[in-house]
């Protein structure tokens, strides 16, 4: 199934429950951190996690996300491309290659 | 663009600047941490956030989930709807509507 | 110096230059996230960071748990050593010792 | 009773435990920053939080800056003030106030 799709379907549930009023754009920017904490929290004291939780967390993170896209009219796949633009610009691979630096320490 | 299309090109990106070895699970998962809070930096103060902004940090989140998810073969839009038949089950449209508590004190 | 020196000192300053107007309980939580993921992302590709960068992130994640148990009139010392009581009843020593499991799975 | 008694207190019963293996300091700004969203969480769709709760989320924030600042023998107050003054130099009275923008963009 396509992102779209399980965009609609996401939303479609949400409406149903009349939960369109907590989904202010700074709500689920702070859920989108809260989230990504619980997916940090299976890597808090090894790197072998329950890779279960890992996807269920990771799900979480994504669904907001998407939701805050939706509020934006954003379109995630477009998004990240756009970025992965200025990401090329900044680190260009004969600088960047095999070196984990911020762009301004290269 | 589809979102698989997408991820094939940072993967290629990556690949290209040899980055793959920073890019352990919990290296990544912490990089979701970081991005996130960048992104509610766009609301530390005020509700009206520069979109431009909250649409790179959103993108540099989704990006690193992409990465995630790839590293552990699972597919996001189906993870996705996964989580959403267990929000469902845990949220029923009559005890959960129109509020924001947590399932276990609805 | 002592804690509730450096408190009121914090508390002047802010005052001084009428901040406390951005300072609601919930714009200091989401700070203390923002500084701690600052302060994560010193680790974000390595585990041997800048210790002067550290000490920086570090002084503002507590600079904002200060300012937040201020605003509820906490003792930071007293709710720490009431949450290490929790912690010593939850995880008693021959069962927790030498294992990082949440007390529910011990 | 003051900090320094607190972080003794606190360093006595993670020995008991055994516990400080697990205390790099990676592993204690994951665990600052995971903590961090759980108290960002009594604020995630609403502004008026449980106090208990707040609490208890702000004392396990302080518990692992303090052990943070313990394994590199910073002592928090002073770490705390040093930071203040930066912050003093860098948002000076007549610029700064009553404004919540970044020093650069004053």
């Amino acid at each position: 199934m396509s992102f779209e799709a399980a965009v609609a379907k996401i939303r479609d549930e949400m409406r149903l429950r009349d939960w369109d009023q907590f989904h202010s754009p700074e709500n689920l920017s702070k859920s989108i951190s809260i989230e990504a904490a619980e997916l940090l929290e299976c890597f808090q004291w090894k790197d072998n996690p329950d890779i279960s939780r890992v996807k269920e967390e990771l799900a979480d993170v994504l669904t907001y996300c998407l939701l805050l896209a939706d509020k934006y009219d954003l379109d995630p796949a477009e998004i990240v491309l756009e970025k992965l633009e200025k990401t090329k610009e900044k680190y260009p691979v004969e600088k960047a290659r095999g070196k984990s630096e911020k762009y301004d320490r290269l």
